[in-house]
């Protein structure tokens, strides 16, 4: 509950913006599981904000120590600890905390979540830097994965109307996934991609921000990974996906599209490949079934509200005082939050993936 | 977890399509609440197969028998558990079986995940037939929050491209939802609710389905529900909402609308109200920011794939013998199961809520 | 929590003493597994009350009848319902409820629980007869391990001062533990059983009851089932024992004897036996450290206080007048629980054993 | 689950003994807390190695640092993370680590149980440093019960055969639990500490050790606290308390002895006091009944092994080479554990009352 992910694996985010550090404890991880620091690094320098203007200014060092479960370069299977100071917060003034509420943000529903004791310099606990600890976590656990052949990828699907191309849900191969995450503004078609990019730049300008679209894809996992009910992989990976900040949708294979097809459209027959196994022609279903997976490749969609941090006045209400206030918000932030949150996809998709792979009824 | 939801309430959802009964436990629910009984049934109704074209022709009668858990008519706090008997299965002989996946069915899947043990007579555990307990924890959770003044009503929004109009995110009120309950078709524009049903029953004559949206509205929620990170209300709502099956995906206020726009059109501001209260302006957040309630209506809406069953000839696997066949599905089966699947999303809502409701911090 | 258990496999046990039915949903057991179905009814009828004057003269048929999960003989991996009908209470008028707290019963901490809103006819949900679902989970779990070799056994191993002899905790084998489960009243040493009787048929012509202690032994459970600190062996066995009533307390091993113990007494050593196994040459750890499985038999015993239902005068409080009553307990009641919680006792190490099975690292 | 308590709070315990740093998470405490950060230290120093012949000559400054979930001197209700540094381990060499299994330690099963991935140095995770970050937890929880009037407190009741007196079960006020706090060795009569003091001593001189056993006492718990079944206060209680290392059994009010014992003898009845409450006149039930609080003193009894680190030669075996050696453990330890188990013991049970006080039916 709460800030714990507690299945197959646990995930325990902890930390506050301006706090002394943020972290996580990953519990019941499997042992024996060697972990490429650098490739952890690089996962999560992907999340970090970028050196140009479609991203905060605020300098992360974001280096994760690890202080548990990790011994002789692998896992130990006890709790895994990694810590991350905060090393360059522009701590404000303890006693001189905004009392103005930021439209979008949850100062107001966390000061009445938390009768006004929660931490709310730079948004607190509830701060989109609290992503970073989950990224942590979802790397870990997509090594852990890749080693068994697993890959998530995820690429802007769409900034502000423009759109990317989409993943072949048939196709998509794990080569294609390590391509994608080469490059510093993920999308397919990098013509797409330019134009995103000055649109984010160009609401910079205007002191305004955008949101998106994000498209995630995982590839062979095996057929039979889920459980009904409550407990499928739909269930799971929305749970955790709701976990990054500014989500506010969620849609597997055709999504809401499927709204609008027939049943004979949206089935997707089955055949016996090549190789011997069942497959299904068509892939709208998203690779789920029954919140089972049907070996086809996971795909799904996530929708990013513009971030609510604007440099333009907005009308508000001082949470002290119950007057209505003209607010200005200063200081860095994102104008668009969709290019870091890509890796956050991917890092709740293998959470999720490898919590349900440790319940695999092996016994 | 699996087909247990554990959260503030737990329930725990049992039984089989054409096994002797089906049912649910629900522990943890507060001590003394009544329980109107009456009122069950006609929630439950609400999700029964309809006499008409739009709904498949079995007769359930879905008289659900509490066992425990109440007395003298309240509840006791101890754990309630409803059983409602299959006393209409056209029981398939238990050696023919049918080995046949059906296309959009969790047939394959479930086999894979139960290595080919679990019951597939009429989807066995993954039949949409499991709402009905479902629906029933969802109407007793919906009394208790209703008794505290949080209503929660839903209605058909889209069929297979024809929409119907939306619920005002602002003023929408118990009334208006106690008015929607009342309908048969459960839509706010009867002129769409036309259309809608003859799409219906024009795909239930070419042995087709349809899908479709519904979109939901919870009114009156206190402000300060809910929790960060992975425990938020959307996150729990959307873990409930996909153990319906067919569900493709949710979203929250203008969901993957929000994608589209600038941040100053999305930020809802805030203002102080006449009767002193915070609200905002409008509501493109849907009630919830940070995971936590705001106090304006909770807002959303479920995308759900046309139901897999068709009577068009479709071409699949016989997974005992890895053969391509071709399959017509025979017998009962909704055209569309949005209609049914109403009174669904509201329990599942109502499940979420009143979970965290009893998270609320009174210590 | 409440009245589930959720750690690998889950049990969730509902109903009360006097109402329709009691029952449990299991969810999560390993699918294709088959029950016996004999099998279970001669474990369930050991916690029958026996027909002489050690046990209440309640006729309990205790008939489980399995509502889902069970197909063709086999466990289906979906949750597994038993249901038991309460064919024959003695039912109180609903309006006449005794508000006299029975000593060392429930009824005044339930009281307080629940606002007076559970049923109190005859201890309600708090009721011995509430052994009879956990018992049904823990024959289920049985047969399951016991198909892998791990067999469980109780004896009674004090009754009032009167002891039996103990296991040995190195020797014991699953042949002595099928033999044991033969016996109409558990106990090693046959004259000591003797004994025994004569005192409980004693106090049950006093009106009063006697208490005891029983002693369990599990072997063949592989080394290395467990986990640290709060998810060990131990605490979950001990959070399961104290699920059945009257247990004031259990202990591993030498238990409270090795706080009299030099480490150098204690302490037992480790060798490699002709099987090529290490085991150890004592067993006063009792096959379990730092929460562990060693290997060695697990061994543990379980204080259980006399039956609180004695048909002498007792002095205690009316809850609704708060005044000072006399109350004399009339009707059937055991003079003694011990016999009949013995394989109540090895239901709920099955249980714990079985959830940690499913958790061993396979992946 | 695993180093994980969840339920009410929960507790996440991350570290080894020889590695950077241990700590604990705790999420959903109630915010708004004060916490006095001298009384917690107060705590914790109880817990850590006296500078004699009793314990080991370790130095631990068990400092722990708040890294999150705490501002303005106050819990904010989201995740408090304290970690404390490892800064006086005796590294060995990260190669030469023991293969030889120390009797009584979990070497053996955690190697088996973790595949020999985990970190063995100086007992890992296993280790009793790990009651560091627990016993935090557990002072956090008691500050913020002791503001509600529940005071926690325990001594030794025994060494190796000396007993101290006990608790007074129906009259322990909390003054005696402050006062019995400030005792350098908590016992309850000091002549008796004497000579448990010189038997601890004589045991290191022997390169013995000596187990005992602890009482505990918590008062002012409210009655009706605590839930049936699975979820009783003594099932809670007892699943942490066995997260203390070397603990081999628990038994709540009289424990063992009420299976010598008469129902008419073992049932406290119950009067109404001057105050006009419900209390009993003797309190066997250790203020336990059902699983709930019955309002009087909650009362229980710890057993606690004799520290397995013994400096005499025991036979062994390298689990690396399958061979029998002998093993003399050189270096530090304590001879006797119990005195520094006292607060591990009032924290294991502070974190259980929290969390069900937490529980609590306030909807």
């Amino acid at each position: 509950m709460s800030s714990i992910w507690n299945k197959g694996i646990s995930v325990s985010i902890f930390g506050e913006s301006h706090g002394p550090a943020i972290g996580v404890v990953i519990d019941r991880l499997p042992a024996g599981e060697y972990l490429d620091m650098e490739q952890l690094l690089t996962f999560m320098a992907r999340r970090a904000p970028k050196k140009d203007k479609t991203s905060t200014q605020r300098r992360e060092k974001d280096m994760p120590n690890i202080m548990s479960g990790f011994f002789n370069g692998k896992t130990t299977g006890t709790p895994l600890c990694a810590f991350i100071a905060n090393d360059d917060p522009h701590s404000t003034d303890y006693l001189k905390v905004s009392k103005l509420a930021r439209p979008g943000h949850a100062d107001y529903t966390g000061a009445l979540r938390y009768n006004g004791f929660n931490d709310p310099r730079g948004g607190g606990h509830f701060s989109g830097r609290l992503t970073a600890p989950l990224c942590f976590a979802g790397a870990v656990a997509g090594q852990i994965l890749e080693r068994r052949g697993i890959y998530t990828g995820a690429h802007i699907a769409e900034i502000h109307k423009i759109k990317d191309d989409s993943f072949d849900a048939i196709t998509t191969s794990r080569e294609d996934i390590i391509e994608l995450r080469k490059k510093g503004f993920p999308v397919l078609n990098d013509a797409k991609g330019k134009r995103m990019k000055k649109d984010i730049e160009k609401a910079f300008e205007c002191g305004d921000s955008v949101g998106g679209i994000i498209e995630c894809i995982s590839v062979n996992v095996p057929a039979g990974i889920g459980s009904p009910i409550f407990d499928g992989l739909e269930n799971s990976i929305a749970q955790l996906i709701f976990g990054i900040p500014a989500v506010k949708g969620i849609e597997f294979g055709v999504g809401f599209n499927c709204a609008r097809m027939l049943g004979s459209e949206n089935n997707d027959e089955f055949y016996v490949n090549e190789q011997g196994h069942v497959v299904t022609r068509s892939n709208n279903h998203g690779g789920i079934l029954g919140g089972i997976s049907s070996g086809m490749p996971i795909t799904l969609r996530v929708a990013m509200k513009p971030t609510p941090s604007i440099s333009q006045a907005q009308s508000t209400v001082d949470m002290s005082k119950m007057t209505e206030e003209t607010l200005k918000i200063t200081g860095r932030h994102d104008p668009c939050v969709v290019p870091r949150a890509v890796p956050c996809v991917e890092a709740a998709v293998n959470i999720a993936l490898l919590s349900h792979m440790l319940d695999y009824p092996h016994f």
